[in-house]
């Protein structure tokens, strides 16, 4: 199996290329070759199969379609301008997240078979606010820009399928926490940060109140539901590809609780009402009904996401701040 | 007002231009300029105000920013390929369907002042089929390609007017009849053509069975909710800005008994299960409790469709087809 990772350089898309390299195969299949596709070229990867490593523009056709070599039988679609970046930036949000899916659809079309695709939507592209609690069939009102292009890029790669171009899983991502680094231009920056700051033994900003409630997932957990969307039967799918994956409703003083009193003591109440308004837009919580009987597991509780992050990401995160 | 309507030549587009020349102002406000604009050069118009008709490529930012002049305050966005043809020529659907759209927002986004944008979404944009009666935030999960492409263009116009770069009102429209012309290959002609050919004096097949439903609309009642939609305050919409307008849900059978006997024995039972497939896909109903609310006026019943179409199109019709 030749698998592509668009966004291969980025967390989630090097997570997943470690994983693959330390799997050799996926769903039964052996690994046969792997693209890594960046805006920068990724860093080379040690694997049981041959990696190639490149560089270019995910919304030009020309550049997606090397990065996806004939033979190619699944498309791990994580190229994306995220939330705050693509608010303040639209032409950008949408060159990478509309067109550079429609350069997606484009080269895969050219391909003899249809690969499996992919795409990571988010719990932006649904409207709702903190009292929602989303049904499967929920309509996506999207109220940001970042959240808007991903649900018309689902439209459009639902489509895509529904004539044989590839075969698309699209799964909207939640709030993803512990992300490793630096605090980063995604309004839901600080939902790791103040995890992850006090960890590292720094002071943290917090935009919202303690009560303020978020749905989110593991990277770890992210990862396990990428390798079952490869892998699984879509056929129960029908039209409808899009997935709420089970994830977990959270308060921000239900993670405070997880960190220590001192480790607690460094995140400082800043309320930030620009951040606010983007991430009090996006739904507290989801039924995911369909995700748990199509065999995408539940992301555990936040005791377990910290420790993952203590073990899969704190030292590399210290090494790479110089901490 | 200074008006632009793209797809100015069409069927719907000719009927709105000629409805705002015969009343010189559009809600309370005098209209000062109207450009037409097609694929084809529309034909001229007699107004009490300058009509500009120009031919081009809805796709191209420069064709359409030139239908576009600086103080446009309306943009009548009819242009589109209908659903057989978008489903038959995928890439032609894509691009006046998704790229025209996203052309109309780029030539929007120059003008000194964000215009109200009137945009025709379709209620094959929807899935559910004949027992479906559709709440107003039911989800879109088109089956057909036009229906993916005119979602994904009401996602991005709701943005584009949240961001403050035009003011959309999308209207989602039903079934049009009596559509004057001929039948044609479209899965849906047929549902003008069972109350058109009778009445002309010709047979016509009927692919479904009587007790089929089916949510229309009449040019007429049509061009009533564009004269809406092109006035209304939207401050009500918020970031929603799809409309399902208050259409009318009939059954063949009610639609063939506004016909007399005589013309009702020239429909011939002929059933057909490709058509009824894919007609048999669309949602037989809504329940449009938001556009009444908004103001949007309810369908009338089959005769007075009839009563319109005998007294606006019969004869031209006649005269077209040489009969």
């Amino acid at each position: 199996m030749q698998i592509t990772i668009l966004g291969g350089g980025g967390f989630l898309g090097r997570k997943l290329a470690e994983r693959l390299a330390a799997d050799g195969a996926l769903g039964g299949r052996i690994i046969t070759g792997l693209t890594l596709f960046d805006l920068a070229q990724p860093a080379p990867l040690a694997a049981p199969f041959p990696v190639t490593c490149l560089a270019g523009d995910v919304a030009s056709v020309a550049d997606v379609s090397h990065a996806i070599p004939p033979g190619t039988g699944l498309v791990v679609h994580l190229a994306a301008v995220v939330s705050a970046a693509a608010e303040a930036d639209f032409d950008l949000g949408m060159r990478v997240n509309l067109h550079g899916t429609l350069a997606v659809i484009e080269a895969c079309r050219k391909l003899s078979a249809p690969p499996r695709v992919l795409f990571t939507s988010s719990v932006a592209s649904f409207g709702g606010g903190q009292s929602a609690l989303l049904p499967d069939d929920a309509r996506q009102v999207p109220t940001n820009s970042y959240g808007a292009q991903k649900a018309a890029a689902e439209l459009l790669l639902q489509d895509a399928s529904r004539k044989g171009f590839l075969d698309a899983v699209s799964i909207r991502l939640p709030t993803v926490i512990v992300r490793p680094g630096r605090p980063n231009k995604a309004a839901s920056s600080f939902f790791s940060a103040i995890l992850r700051e006090p960890l590292l033994g720094l002071e943290t900003p917090l935009p919202v109140g303690e009560d303020f409630r978020v749905w989110v997932c593991s990277p770890r957990r992210a990862i396990e539901w990428f390798l079952h969307a490869a892998a699984m039967d879509t056929v129960p799918l029908g039209v409808d590809r899009g997935i709420n994956p089970p994830g977990l409703a959270v308060s921000v003083g239900e993670m405070l609780a997880a960190l220590s009193a001192a480790e607690r003591a460094l995140v400082k109440r800043e309320p930030d009402a620009a951040i606010a308004a983007i991430v009090g837009g996006w739904p507290a919580e989801f039924a995911a009904a369909r995700a748990r009987t199509l065999g995408f597991s539940q992301q555990e509780g936040v005791p377990e996401i910290l420790a993952a992050f203590r073990e899969d990401d704190l030292d590399a995160t210290r090494t790479d701040r110089g901490l």
